[in-house]
């Protein structure tokens, strides 16, 4: 049975369950199959590669999926929005910056316009730049994000919005692996969920197969915070994001040792470049999140769609059995 | 209407809602109010004052209460826990330690075992040890914890116990301040709450006026977890724990030279005790939690736990609205 909220009406899907787009992760294929199996799937821009980008718009086929972006990386090189809007995406995502310079344009071409925030402050900001949907980000996410969790943060951002008198539709991100996640989420106020990590695990995941193993067999306690990984990829994360990923132990050798990381230079880089190459995992980054726990296997994202809506129809009965 | 739920058949209350052990905050007064409402009241044992306890316990009254320690340093002074079961608790709450060699002695007298675990592993200990009910407490919670977050940590945790064959009861603690938590935490599969900072600015609360007041008006984006304050209040709690804290002008002059403060020694020690003697919160530590968006006012306790039932329900009913 179809869970039917503010998000499945507002994106025409039939379960309000988005794909995170995980650059080098989420490609056509998985945000396609997301998207046939009812939720939205969402290319992951990532730091921005044009050829990339259209070979996946190629790959999601006739399915009618969306993109998202690092918003400071792609605000260096806008065009990639425009080879983005060229696909006619169903919605675009923006994630880590300010969206306001973006929104027009996105909306102009009939996109829905998404916006990933990691604070109620951000929510009202997002708002005002015309986001059409909010995503409200916990710290227990996988990859780039802040320091709020999700539970706690969705109520609040629900509040801000409404004090705003806004009408953008809330999702929740953030330690999502399975149906409880989505019914919490629906309950905390939210109208649906965007969830990485369960996907990354898929089987149309672009991501290494050692790394999917890695998540299937690790749990939530194994991840942490960290600029590491961003420093050895020589991007510049600004404050205050950095991303969750598995402990490795590149990630333990530096550790608190961020500023000699940045000194040691070109070297520690092509080091750490080579490692990823190989998918050498022990040095190569895997950004993941707190669910892990609940991630045991690496099924087709359709199945992992219909799991997760049967669980949360579980898990709703559940809460409205206590009503009795 | 009341929510029925394991915790509350198991404890013989009306409302699956405990009040957590605050130190110095949770007193016999606020405990007996929570207890009075339907909940259930846990007097703050904290670091241990005999007639501290001895009083707390006569303020309840005849209201049926229970008591919490922190684990490792009751352990250290264990006549503490005679005081506290000579009063007969209801239930008695061990955190931050292995309860092990003190739960036999607790059940023996009638009291259930409550035992506060922030990891799924931490939960198979305590289920070993003959836990009633577990308590999984998330990052997000105010004092101390870990670094798990509440929303993906409960399935796993859930999951961990049916794994154990464990029948404890397990109950969700962190972030959660208002009824669409208590909703989300038992769609997460939990059968009821802990919750602290939403009652440390309760009227029956101990805490200081100035602390009550700067709860109400902060927001969860202004707590960190940290060591400083247990450094300056001479504390010395193992690893993982930290404590989630509003952040004020000491934590900033402190935050990240936790070394530089362990040989500052005496002199800074003194000058924190002196702040704390005046209620001076710029330097004095206030735990609370990311719940803290959630609360704006500082009403008697029975009225906290009825608007959180009124609210849960109407958040379960939500969700159970979208299944049609």
């Amino acid at each position: 049975m179809p869970l039917t909220t503010r998000l499945t009406q507002l994106l025409g899907i039939e379960h309000p369950i988005l794909l995170a787009p995980m650059g080098n992760v989420a490609g056509g294929e998985l945000a396609g199959a997301v998207s046939a199996a009812g939720g939205l799937g969402l290319i992951g821009g990532g730091y921005g590669d044009r050829d990339w980008l259209e070979r996946q718009f190629h790959a999601a086929g006739n399915r009618r999926v969306g993109c998202g972006f690092i918003t400071w990386s792609m605000a260096r090189q806008p065009d990639l929005l425009d080879v983005a809007l060229d696909h006619r995406p169903a919605a675009m995502m923006l994630s880590f910056g300010d969206p306001t310079p973006f929104a027009e344009k996105i909306k102009r071409t009939g996109a829905l316009l998404i916006c990933q925030v990691q604070t109620p402050a951000d929510a009202r900001i997002a708002a005002s730049a015309g986001a059409d949907v909010i995503v409200a980000q916990g710290t227990e996410a996988g990859g780039h994000g802040a320091d709020r969790a999700t539970l706690p943060l969705i109520p609040a951002v629900a509040d801000a919005l409404t004090k705003a008198g806004s009408q953008a539709v809330l999702v929740a991100a953030g330690g999502i692996a399975d149906g409880r996640g989505l019914a919490a989420a629906l309950c905390l106020g939210a109208d649906g969920v965007l969830v990485g990590t369960r996907f990354y695990a898929a089987r149309e995941s672009l991501g290494h197969p050692n790394a999917v193993e890695r998540i299937v067999r690790s749990t939530g306690d194994e991840t942490r915070r960290t600029s590491v990984f961003d420093i050895l990829r020589g991007y510049e994360w600004p404050a205050p994001f950095t991303g969750r990923a598995i402990v490795n132990g590149l990630l333990e050798e530096w550790h608190g040792r961020e500023a000699d990381l940045m000194r040691a230079g070109e070297a520690e880089r092509a080091r750490y470049a080579a490692a990823a190459d190989r998918g050498d995992f022990d040095q190569a980054v895997i950004f993941a999140g707190e669910g892990m726990d609940l991630i045991a296997d690496a099924p087709p994202a359709g199945e992992i769609v219909a799991r997760m809506v049967q669980e949360a129809e579980a898990a709703l009965d559940r809460g409205a059995a206590f009503r009795r």
